[in-house]
């Protein structure tokens, strides 16, 4: 950033923009547009006084017929405190605005969804969940987004207890949803169920454990979770609420040491960690093992290496076959909901996202097929019609 | 709305639809759009990871990069609590969305400016404000709107105190600069300066104390404000802080009584109240007399019946001449504060606006034509230019 302002001005250099991806993001990447046509006086007094009187005035009898006349069952906040951005960790909530303008722009773009990032100069918890309940009769739903573990799933928690519209944490949500998907078609390719699996999982920050919270309750066989002090095992001292119950509920082998000790004869390693695993540990798995190396831009271990001892392969990275991105699955999960008017994400919500994004690979199922391309148009509607159809049976619908 | 929603189903009759504003408002007015491409996995690359990340970082290491690199300078957050809408009174978050909806395209449409309508759910003072202060990181200014006096006063002056981008209670100063424009162009036709005129304000509230303000900075000869006690006065008991000011920096002669009383003798008329004056009130005013009757939908006295007596007659209303509608003025101002990227709105930027206004009908000024159509072109680009310039000059313009 070796960019030197002139004298006269705050503008910087046009040099930064000779990164394509600076130039990309000259200006921002989202913009708010009218839908209705204001031409003329008489189109001035149906969208604004005095016509919108009447339909604020319709609402304020009939609350439900805000779902019908104002856009706020499309909209999603995305919401950060920009404490774990990305790979970059914390870096406030005005750098964090770039990741959270390309998800609202991922969201409409593959699910028509609305969604406006917000930035908040908080990092309390208490202060996050009163901030986010407050903005709630704005919003059809909340996306928290790159919030640090472990407050992360207090804020989560509480905001689902409080509010009637979906709250969704992707980092974690999501990417479990994604890697379910791509190991249940992984299991399907290699003739094994999921009970028949032992997993690792390294890094126990939200996706971690995210992660391993759903393989469990999809009846992985066995999992064992890694964070940077090791192994995560039952006695384990000084560890955050989130990683007792995993110590309680994974690593029935008792293991302790590194995520490669753990390895050993394992059929799928999961890195979520930003580490890196050797070959020798990889190749120490059993036959016919998976490798899901998810960090980025930096997989924990490459493809082309991991590739001479795993059968099925996948990376965070669109530069190598069976791309993990969460892009798969939260534009189809919050149109199912809104679709709805759901009022919870549940457990069984993400399971159906989950089954129906493998479902899109079926017969095309190969080693380097396991999950579908991001730009798949198949994807998000048969995510949305999952994830709706499941929500009716939960009972969470409201239309 | 004898509406009965039928039993299957909570989504309500099209009958409603029968009435155009309803049929406008179905599915809301707004959305938020990509203003770049993502077509491929190349333009993913660059709008989200990995190529964000390095916009992230930057901003992180300069923070005024955000200037250049996110839409935020761009967004106005258009925040409500729902405690005075239009004249429908508290009706609440949920019900207010549509005037925040109409307020956000007239926004863009006027001046290019994205707008995102944020209603709260919280009345207190202090949580409007920490929560809009929470929100900052997420926006370029703050349009305060339909918020209950006298709170508005206090969440205004905190904000502004607080944060280092424009915050403008447009209730307040956008009818104000509005008012003055208009009252300065009915000056001018009726060839006197405003130190000559005397001037009754009907109400009290947001507008009315703001209008107040703005005609005594710029010089108003006298002035007398009624509220639904009377005139203010000084002696006047249980006056709350904003009425106590007025108290002692208006009403000199010590006129006591109703609206109707001080209107005998008087030059100018200005209702914002939503009650009546009389037909003999207006007669009773000096010759010469300009009648502003805001109220909407209902003007203090209707046009037809004041132009009896009155020489210069305006309305809140598009469909009789003079129309003193905001949206003359919240556009432009905003815009010109974002350009200059400003860190407040001051006072001379509001007279500028007012000044630019009334400078826009120039020699066509006549009776029925002391203030722009919504509609003039010219309006938005007159007003922005010199609220940026005055911007500079009052040293709180950082490019």
């Amino acid at each position: 950033m070796a960019v030197t302002p002139s004298s006269v001005s705050v503008e910087p250099s046009d040099r930064l923009d000779l990164d394509p991806a600076f130039a990309l993001h000259r200006g921002g990447k989202l913009e708010v547009r009218s839908t209705v046509p204001v031409r003329d006086a008489a189109d001035l007094a149906l969208a604004y006084t005095p016509g919108v009187a009447r339909v604020c005035s319709a609402i304020a009898e009939r609350p439900e017929l805000a779902d019908d006349y104002t856009w706020v069952p499309n909209v999603v906040a995305v919401v950060s405190d920009g404490t774990a951005v990305l790979g970059l960790g914390d870096i406030g909530p005005a750098a964090a605005m770039p990741v959270m303008e390309g998800k609202a722009l991922l969201f409409k773009q593959f699910a028509g969804v609305d969604a406006v990032p917000i930035c908040l100069d908080c990092t309390d918890v208490d202060a996050l969940v009163q901030t986010v309940a407050r903005l709630a009769p704005s919003f059809g739903g909340v996306n928290l987004e790159d919030i640090s573990a472990p407050r992360c799933f207090e804020v989560e928690a509480r905001l689902r207890e409080l509010l009637d519209i979906p709250v969704f944490h992707d980092d974690q949500h999501g990417t479990a949803i994604v890697v379910l998907a791509a190991l249940r078609n992984a299991a399907r390719l290699t003739g094994r169920s999921l009970g028949e699996l032992r997993a690792v999982v390294a890094g126990a920050g939200a996706s971690g454990i995210a992660v391993s919270r759903m393989l469990l309750d999809a009846g992985i066989g066995d999992l064992a979770v890694a964070d940077s002090a090791g192994l995560i095992h039952d006695g384990r001292d000084r560890l955050n609420p989130a990683k007792e119950a995993l110590a309680r509920d994974t690593n029935r082998a008792g293991l302790r040491g590194s995520t490669e000790d753990a390895l050993a004869g394992a059929d799928v390693f999961v890195g979520l960690s930003g580490s890196t695993v050797s070959e020798e540990a990889v190749a120490s798995m059993a036959p016919g093992s998976i490798v899901f190396a998810l960090s980025n831009p930096t997989p924990e271990i490459y493809p082309e290496i991991a590739a001479r001892y795993a059968r099925v392969v996948a990376t965070g990275r669109s530069d190598f076959p069976n791309q993990i991105n969460n892009v798969l699955a939260f534009p189809g999960v919050f149109r199912g909901a809104i679709d709805v008017r759901a009022t919870a994400i549940t457990e069984n919500m993400k399971v159906a996202a989950a089954e129906a994004l493998a479902g899109v690979v079926g017969d095309d199922l190969a080693a380097d097929y396991v999950i579908p391309s991001p730009f798949d148009e198949r994807v998000a509607p048969a995510v949305t019609a999952a994830v709706a159809a499941q929500a009716r049976l939960d009972g969470v619908a409201r239309r």
